[in-house]
């Protein structure tokens, strides 16, 4: 089991934190998504360490941005 | 054929918009909404004058405030 944090920025409600959670859930190993509205942090927990370009194009997906 | 505008607080973001669209578009008789994000303003163009409560109804129903 692994966790990796990430950074989202652009999120601004309930709706956004739902989308992002839902595009990144989609992740093949993924058990377990997080979302901080306010800090814009991103909790993932997995069965194995993620590619860091699945999340950020999950993210952009969801129609937000991976801070560096 | 009638439009009413009206002034929705909270929204923030594409997703709030389509919410407040959804809710206010269900009530019977209305044919259009036209929402815009940054001023809040909501038209809603009906068949019928549309009873105000139904619209706060909706608007609230969707998360959102409907301002005085």
């Amino acid at each position: 089991m692994t966790t990796a944090i990430y950074n989202v920025s652009g999120m601004t409600c309930a709706h956004c934190v739902n989308s992002v959670r839902e595009e990144v859930g989609q992740i093949s190993g993924v058990s377990a998504v997080d979302v901080d509205l306010e800090t814009g942090r991103v909790t993932v927990t997995s069965d194995v360490p993620l590619d860091d370009t699945q999340v950020r194009e999950a993210v952009e997906e969801a129609g937000y941005e991976l801070k560096a």
